[in-house]
């Protein structure tokens, strides 16, 4: 199977989009720019959902439902928000369809015509916000820490399996707070909780930092981002948290009495991670052989595999499987024995590389003889002989060793991968015949930006928390700079 | 706080609506149809899901996603389908909005008009089906157990908080056999998990049977049904599970080759379950103080309040608290201590029964004193003192308690308030006067049952799948009848 995978080196969106494919984790739907996500991509998901609403709700956040449905008035409430999202939105005008008249099936009915039109959510703080004000009248309702799972709809004209599709899932979480520092803090958290799950469950080592204005969320005082690098040098900005100010509140209305009987706006942050990280997942660390999937979050941790002749063979071995299989599920591990007659060992272990099972145990005759098995890790495919009697505390560790050796040839490859650009030239060099990151110094401004976008493709990803501070000038305007920040192009 | 319910017993409707206002489990949003689920009552749905998801990939189930639009033509494929579905819908015919050039704020694009209307999935059938024609060419592709997380829209002109919304969530299963068989045992093992479900979880008994035809899901061969009785002597539809026959397949043209390599067409069922059944939740079991919640899928299972009126008094409970809130937790058992000082103890008791909180633990300084605290349950707001170092046993057992008694009053309640009716007069006065199940023969045909229908309000909720064999006359058209079917009025 996995050698109908285009080349990675050679080109790597589609050996991406051959791998979405024929890894049966998505596919495209008759529906222009909506995906049909296939049991396997979703069961990555659930992993990653599972993970964050643990983390949510050790954080003090409760999960709610909000209407899918928003009112086209409410966008024009905030002045920012209205002009990034009230754009490309999927309309719904009518509430009927009945059968044509002339007998050619189902028409929309020109009758049921809404009074105002409702837009699909393409982010929920609108519909949010004018609930949050019935909600809050007092300190003693603040602060609201509330998150929700939900599908939400951005027209797209070019899209691309989990990167960027018209409809995906997300979680969006919309707090409210008595103070500016209250809110500021929550901003801080949800990007640390952010880039821990990256780090640790993704093994996607994250650049955490502030977004420039041009790349700032509609409505937002400030973005704080987490920016990923993909195997070909490009940046794919993994999850974002804004600190709002009062821009809703005061969009919405919604005010508060302080403990003294003052009434003030409320202060508000929202923050979002969605399907786009499967996307992350599957271009960070695979190959040409298929997925690698982190350990933490992979569907399936270990496949099982019989290496036979005769029936007999079969049953001896997988009388033996089915205790080391007990034994590896009663430490948490998930397991599957495919005993299937259908296809040989050499097509099925090729099958569960291209679909990332980090662990792949082959037991045959003579390991039995000897009691021994052959584990094989997919990371780096090298394969070992193990006594037998030793094999849960050896695939235990082998799972972690996984999960960390991802990670460090990831943050290898970034390290590989990240360039001090000090002049336009260099810049240009880099970009056009490298890719990467690139730190360097900006002078600050818009135009700036818009100008280096437009000749390169580069933005800036973020200025990054940790960029320290140093004299310097802007590779593009010359004019003095205090720091550099993050370039690259992205998805 | 529950002083403000509307009594139960003088106009259910508006206690029901209260409640849910003012437990905090959803209100109406600023879109027509549409509720906003609060964090208590989304915190129900999550149980619900959890063990439910739980039970579907214990049968073999995976889930997957796919797309909320549906192609107008989609539709009218189907012919029954069409009929049941492509009316009440929400429809999307633009795809951008634009400011307006006299500057009115925005307006739609008339130029970004679709060339085919989408709809807003009512359930997805029609867009899963025109995936699995793709999926499936052999035998070997089956069978295909797939269920879907999702959000659904059927355009309702009189909607009631999570009973009858335009927007709810819900799951809907979608599998594809080989057989006939095997399709009709998969529909039968479904309505099983969800009335296993319903019993064992909500505890709420319910009469399992077949739809007749008038109450069929509009494309299905048969629908089989899970019905409650709620506390107002009308029956509520829980869960449907449709064997679908070939008519799906038919309508978008998926055969498979089977061993022999002879094509046929695929056979289906489809089951649902949605947020209704947080409505049934609370229709079936709660009270005039609120919430009766069953402990298994309670947000909350054990509150602790503290009865003191010195800080010293307070900070000694306090130390005490800490460690039984640890000895419940270790066993699993959700529990808060509410040492709020903003409010009094009086008023955390009502509220925490509004609330449906199984069990309520009480500490005061003689509480310490004699090594003992007084525990309260919801159900039947019986109080008793007992020894504090037996405190984890007995929750342990008065939750079970709880959960099997409210079972078993549901299923009393049940029991006193089905009927078997044997004339037409007697039929009319039970309905009229005691509301119901009402057990009486019926001639079998559509005409019939819709002219008591139109009489009565009464509709056959089902044939129970237990009903047996008894020779008797029509109660409407004294035609000859070979058993007795289920009638109600209905949520």
């Amino acid at each position: 199977m996995a050698k109908f995978l285009t080349n990675r080196e050679e080109n790597y969106a589609q050996w991406y989009n051959d791998l979405v494919i024929k890894a049966n984790l998505a596919e495209n739907s008759a529906v222009r720019g909506c995906m049909v996500i296939k049991p396997y991509g979703y069961a990555i998901w659930e992993n990653i959902q599972a993970q964050l609403d643990k983390m949510f709700k050790a954080t003090g956040h409760v999960n709610a439902y909000f209407p899918l449905f928003i009112p086209k008035s409410f966008f024009s409430k905030e002045a920012a928000h209205v002009e990034g999202f009230a754009k490309e939105c999927a309309v719904v005008t009518h509430y009927r369809l009945k059968n044509d008249e002339n007998g050619k099936g189902i028409v929309v009915d020109p009758t049921a015509k809404l009074e105002e039109e409702l837009i699909i959510r393409p982010t929920s703080e609108t519909i949010i916000w004018n609930s949050y004000k019935n909600w809050i009248q007092s300190y003693r309702d603040l602060p609201i820490l509330i998150n929700q799972w939900a599908n939400v709809v951005r027209w797209e004209m070019r899209t691309r399996l989990f990167l960027r599709t018209s409809e995906f899932l997300w979680q969006e979480g919309h707090t409210a707070h008595a103070t500016r520092e209250e809110a500021v803090e929550e901003t801080e958290r949800m990007i640390n909780v952010y880039s821990d799950f990256a780090e640790k469950y993704m093994a996607l080592p994250v650049i955490k930092g502030y977004k420039s204005e041009n790349e700032r969320f509609a409505g937002a005082i400030d973005t704080y981002t987490i920016e990923a690098l993909m195997q070909d040098g490009k940046a794919l900005q993994a999850g974002t948290s804004h600190f709002l100010g009062q821009n809703f509140a005061k969009a919405f209305e919604v005010q508060f009495a302080d403990k003294t009987g003052k009434l003030d706006y409320v202060w508000a942050t929202s923050w979002g991670l969605s399907t786009r990280m499967v996307g992350a997942l599957i271009m960070a660390h695979s190959d040409n052989r298929g997925l690698i999937l982190p350990p933490r979050l992979a569907p399936l941790q270990v496949i099982i595999i019989p290496i036979y002749k005769t029936d007999e063979q079969l049953e001896n071995i997988s009388q033996k499987v089915k205790s080391i299989k007990t034994d590896l599920e009663r430490e948490g591990i998930s397991v599957n024995y495919d005993d299937k007659e259908n296809n040989k060992p050499g097509w099925k272990f090729a099958d569960y590389e291209l679909k990332g099972v980090p662990v792949r145990i082959a037991v045959g005759p003579r390991d039995l003889e000897n009691s021994t098995l052959e584990i094989a890790r997919r990371d780096t495919l090298e394969k070992e002989t193990i006594p037998m009697n030793n094999v849960t505390a050896y695939v235990k560790n082998l799972l972690e060793d996984i999960q960390a050796n991802i990670y460090s040839r990831a943050l290898k490859f970034r390290a590989d991968n990240t360039f001090y650009a000090n002049s336009w030239s260099e810049f240009l060099e880099i970009i056009d015949n490298q890719g990467g990151f690139i730190m360097a110094h900006w002078d600050g401004t818009s135009e700036t930006e818009d100008k280096i976008k437009e000749e390169t493709k580069a933005t800036i990803r973020c200025i990054p928390f940790d960029s320290k501070d140093e004299d310097g000038f802007c590779i593009y305007s010359g004019r003095p700079s205090k720091r550099r920040v993050l370039f690259a192009r992205s998805y």
